[in-house]
């Protein structure tokens, strides 16, 4: 029950495509991520998925089409749908989803984070 | 799989404590409200709620203390917790909590709303 700053918690890390948890609701999860360049593409398969952009510009990428976010712009990528997140050329994101939810989905390679870290 | 645009949606309505519903996550929906004053104390039995200060400054009342919260601050009330948001002196705030949360909580009053409007 304290207040969080995103900015303040956005300070204290600088490695992207490795989310932090600042917090639970029920049974989601509120993380902050830094994004640079582009990600892989994955899908999630039981797990709808909600970017907000607090910094930079984000390009959500889809198969048939692109979205392009900046700050105060929120998207949510609903589960099975394959996305490609391109940050342009960095951004911050506040991530919403439930708790497990693997930041590569149905993908494993080098970006794949089973332990986050989290910053209280 | 749209993008959507926090002012945008905020600019839509202006009455206050009557949320509008902007996304759902898996259980959980997001929700755009504008605060004016004080509203009442209560608490939600089985709901975890999250307030982000999208513009204005929102006191966050418990019975043992206050959180003053800005533009870029959320904070995480946890069921059963008693409290009172107070907008110092209007605010608008992006909610996440889960489906079927009453925005009044545990009190029937005039505030009290059951069908929230959606903005798609």
């Amino acid at each position: 029950m304290k207040t969080i700053d995103l900015a303040e918690r956005l300070a204290r890390f600088s490695d992207p495509w490795n989310p932090r948890v600042i917090g639970a609701v029920n049974d989601c999860e509120v993380k902050l991520a830094r994004l640079e360049g582009e990600f892989c593409w994955h899908s999630h398969a039981d797990e709808d998925e909600l970017f907000l952009v607090v910094e930079g510009r984000l390009r959500m990428r889809f198969r048939e089409r692109d979205e392009l976010l900046g700050p105060g712009q929120l998207i949510i990528v609903p589960r099975g749908v394959e996305h490609l997140p391109v940050a342009e050329p960095t951004c911050s994101v506040l991530l919403f989803e439930p708790k497990g939810t693997l930041n590569t989905g149905d993908v494993e390679n080098e970006r794949t984070r089973r332990e986050l870290e989290r910053l209280e």
